[in-house]
């Protein structure tokens, strides 16, 4: 009688690698960026916050993305939101059950959005992580090193704005994520340069004390794609 | 009598995913990036010109990091090298076998480095690649972008000189990745900047007709770990 293949290893004898995609979801909470975790249903570390993520399905994925972008909807009721691939974490001993891989992706979306997403979601600040499983806090910091140093170059942080928004607004985004004051000549400038935002025709915001501002919304092209500078938004004024 | 369960299939149910590395060797010659290239010794595409890679060995690596510097020490005998992952590729068309995740590496060596390896390397111009199998070309041209953009804010060039070097000769190493001229003021400055550069006490290289000029070492904190700048090496002059 042939002995029973031990779990975990393949017809080829070789140990089977587990195959993950975990995603950062970020928004930004009270000028600061916040993370949403989801407390895991299942073995191991049942119980626990973690982020949100699970097995890539050979039979339903198309590509890692596809598995990310499958795990966020299931989980989180998140559609269609800004999401690229930030790196892939792998080796003997950050999952319990074995050799893992997985494929960690960043996703950006509005306070607003994430307010109205699943209420099973705690949504905590990136600088206040509770204990964490697997290695979900290298993962989480590896995404807001990534998106504070992307943000100096790019459209990045319009996907944590609303769908319409007022160029002050915008600037006070950009300004959370750096951590530091932009000059508002410079960083109109630097808008322009990016060519991503069209205003709404005829619509306003009319705030406080100051006379109405005009909303922007991001450009059709841009809903998925970054935009890019050529120098930093904080550089050359 | 159970049937037997088809090849790729694991005991969980679900199709085993193919766990692979594949390795972008970058190196300068002639002024312009190349990239090393294999034989493949084995279906699928035996025989076909390809990256050096293969497949992660969950009893023996310890990351897909760790797997992309044995299979690149193993099949092209470059070892030590800057090595820093590119991206994730996955899906069920890449590889014939089926759905497959491939970790992308760059390494980037000095052209003297790449001419004494494995005489099996086809070293080509990036520019004018071969028919490549897989998504190998994608990936080329992804790390290609990522060396180019990567190197106007880093110390990233460095590695594709050798071990000792003039200023004028990292520089022009800058210019043919970038492909622009810089401002030799604003490079020596940048250089300055980034830190990573030490003279060689006694060292200089006697040129041509100029005067001898000082040689330089990457220093030992800087062997695998970038320096960054804050804008660009061709910005603010």
């Amino acid at each position: 009688m042939k002995a029973p293949r031990a779990a975990g290893k393949s017809r080829r004898g070789a140990e089977t690698i587990i195959c993950t995609v975990d995603v950062v979801l970020l928004s930004l909470l009270d000028d600061s960026l916040h993370v949403a975790l989801l407390k895991r249903e299942r073995e191991p570390f049942s119980g626990a916050l973690a982020l949100p993520g699970g097995e890539i399905k050979a039979g339903v994925d198309l590509s890692a993305w596809d598995a990310a972008a499958r795990m966020l909807k299931a989980k989180t009721g998140v559609q269609g939101p800004y999401l690229e691939q930030l790196a892939t974490f792998s080796g003997p001993g950050r999952d319990p059950r074995g050799w893992s891989i997985s494929v960690a992706y960043c996703a950006l979306v509005s306070a607003e959005l994430l307010q109205n997403a699943g209420s099973a979601l705690h949504v905590v600040p990136v600088n206040r992580l509770p204990a964490l499983p697997f290695d979900h806090r290298s993962i989480i910091n590896v995404a807001v090193t990534r998106v504070r140093s992307k943000s100096q170059y790019s459209s990045l942080p319009v996907y944590l704005c609303g769908n319409r928004f007022t160029l002050p607004q915008l600037q006070s985004v950009y300004e959370a994520v750096l951590g530091e004051a932009i000059n508002k000549v410079s960083f109109r400038r630097k808008m322009d340069e990016l060519g991503m935002l069209e205003p709404i025709s005829g619509a306003f915001e009319v705030g406080r004390a100051n006379r109405p501002a005009q909303l922007y919304q991001l450009r059709r092209a841009f809903r998925r794609r970054l935009s890019l500078l050529e120098r930093a938004i904080n550089a050359g004024h």
